[in-house]
């Protein structure tokens, strides 16, 4: 993996190429996000939200789900429209073990990957799974800058970090098996509350009848406007791809006609703010309580010469001049 | 329930009264605790470590091994000493619901209760679960302020808050069955790791031996001294409450001889002062996002007037205004 530009006059001329095209620029601004610190914040700084100009789609379900090669047919279809062009964040955070897998699902993806009108990049965890999702997120809002049209961001398992992720995009694809899977049927909650589309790819295991009916189940509750699609799809054989790009472009024109799509991009910003905030917070927390001069204040708290009280707030007036100190860099 | 003390005066007055033995101020300065605020902030300060005065033992396992009975026992022992005073926080996590059974239980404790060797407190939530285990904490720290020489804190379930809560004592007692349990099985490795002492209730049940083995099997591989008890009751027989009590000393008097209690003691003060500071960031950090100044951020962001990084710098600018003018309460 190259270092990649680190000062902010490269960082600018690389900006400057990845918009113009230049996809190793951009791979090398992605890296730069992925790693976090100052280069991360001084390329932050230069990215700017262009409102109308973009779309996202997230995709996420059970590892075995058969999303890979779904998402493989899926960019067949987009890039078969003249002028279209798609960017694929395929995010994986689990242990780098099991990467090898993802990265295997990918070899079928290389033919696409030589084509001018996709851009495919794994994004995988350096850290904790908080920075992992943040980077995706900045990574889409640099492929936005960059001009990109479409981005779907694929997320492994279903989890609540996957679901934050794969949540904060426009259209929300969840992907489940006919019989469902345990741990989506652990999750059902949670994903009926996120997902615009499902999917039950390898439709043609048994199952898929009794699946349907359940689901459909479930989601009659919901009032009719914010009832999912539900779709069937056979990845292997490229069944079902053009039916889901065709959901995916009708749920696009239904939420901008009904202002529901201004409504979630305020949603996703105010929850990007947030988790910035709270990532820096807890960093500077983190430090905060490796730092020497907590030491002191735990002896003479353990010794009954202060009390946690007054310590607390003698913490939070470090942490304050933390910020105080660092708000140049 | 009683409002309680409320001002400074108050509380000092309170506070006098619980320290010569007046029940009443003590469950109502509890009260305040539970409720947190400006109050307990108050009470707080007041409160010192008496080093060497007081010793805590944490009791957990999953819902129904019969901890109350094994608890009820157990303080039955523990007050035939002459002289034995001791206090019982029950923490019961979950839901409103289920509290009733709780409060069932302790039916069977009201002998102890009209015994002024025996306190007995259920703390619930009143809110998010790390509130509870700050004001257990706190409670905790009270009743030693108070001149209470042993605190049971008893907590329901194996989860990560419970066993926090639970293993933030001197002595770590884990409450399982013979079988197990899924909960407790699932949960396996950060049980062994908190646990000072096993205790196998139910002692009667079959699939006691295989029990043992298995638990024994997992333990071999820690070093000797650091190798939990496994002891076998039968609770509602009252049988092994005595050894128990005896464990629990065997094991003070280990780590006070071997310096392992003051580690402890740094330890706990460490977790007790970073959970005060993180719980009143995440609480300020909650505020500002609730506050009106945020929805202009979000506003530019998302039409490209502001960039993300910038706005983030601003509103941990806003948080360390916050933080600036808050000192003084």
């Amino acid at each position: 993996m190259s270092e990649g530009p680190t000062t902010p006059d490269d960082l600018g001329l690389q900006l400057e190429r990845a918009s113009a095209g230049d996809r190793g620029a951009l791979a090398r601004l992605i890296s730069v996000l992925e790693r976090g610190g100052s280069a991360s914040t001084s390329l932050e700084r230069r990215l700017r939200v262009r409102p109308g100009s973009s779309y996202t789609v997230g995709i996420t379900g059970a590892p075995g789900a058969g999303k890979s090669t779904l998402v493989s047919t899926l960019l067949g279809e987009i890039i078969e429209e003249p002028g279209q062009q798609v960017a694929l964040l395929a995010v994986d955070p689990s242990s780098p073990l099991s990467r090898g897998a993802l990265l295997g699902d990918r070899v079928r993806m290389q033919a696409h990957t030589a084509s001018p009108e996709v851009f495919i990049r794994s994004m995988a965890s350096r850290g904790h799974l908080g920075g992992l999702a943040m980077a995706t997120r900045s990574a889409r809002r640099l492929l936005e800058h960059c001009g990109w049209p479409l981005t779907l961001i694929e997320t492994v398992g279903v989890g609540q970090v996957e679901l934050d992720v794969a949540s904060a995009t426009d259209t929300v694809i969840v992907v489940l098996n006919p019989g469902w899977g345990d741990e989506v049927q652990a999750n059902k909650a949670g994903l009926m509350e996120v997902a615009d589309i499902f999917v039950i790819n390898k439709a043609d295991k048994a199952g898929l009848e009794a699946t349907r009916r359940d689901l459909e189940g479930a989601l009659a509750s919901l009032p009719p406007e914010r009832r999912p699609q539900v779709l069937e799809t056979i990845a292997t054989e490229g069944k079902g791809a053009g039916a889901l790009w065709q959901a995916i472009k009708d749920h696009r024109a239904a939420i901008t006609a009904s202002g529901e799509l201004g409504r979630r991009r305020l949603a996703q910003v105010r929850s990007e703010l947030r988790g910035m905030v709270d990532a820096v917070l807890a960093d500077r927390v983190q430090r905060l309580f490796a730092a020497e001069e907590v030491d002191g204040r735990i002896l003479a708290i353990s010794e009954g010469r202060l009390d946690m009280a007054e310590a607390g707030e003698q913490m939070l007036a470090l942490l304050y001049d933390q910020v105080n100190h660092s708000t140049t860099t």
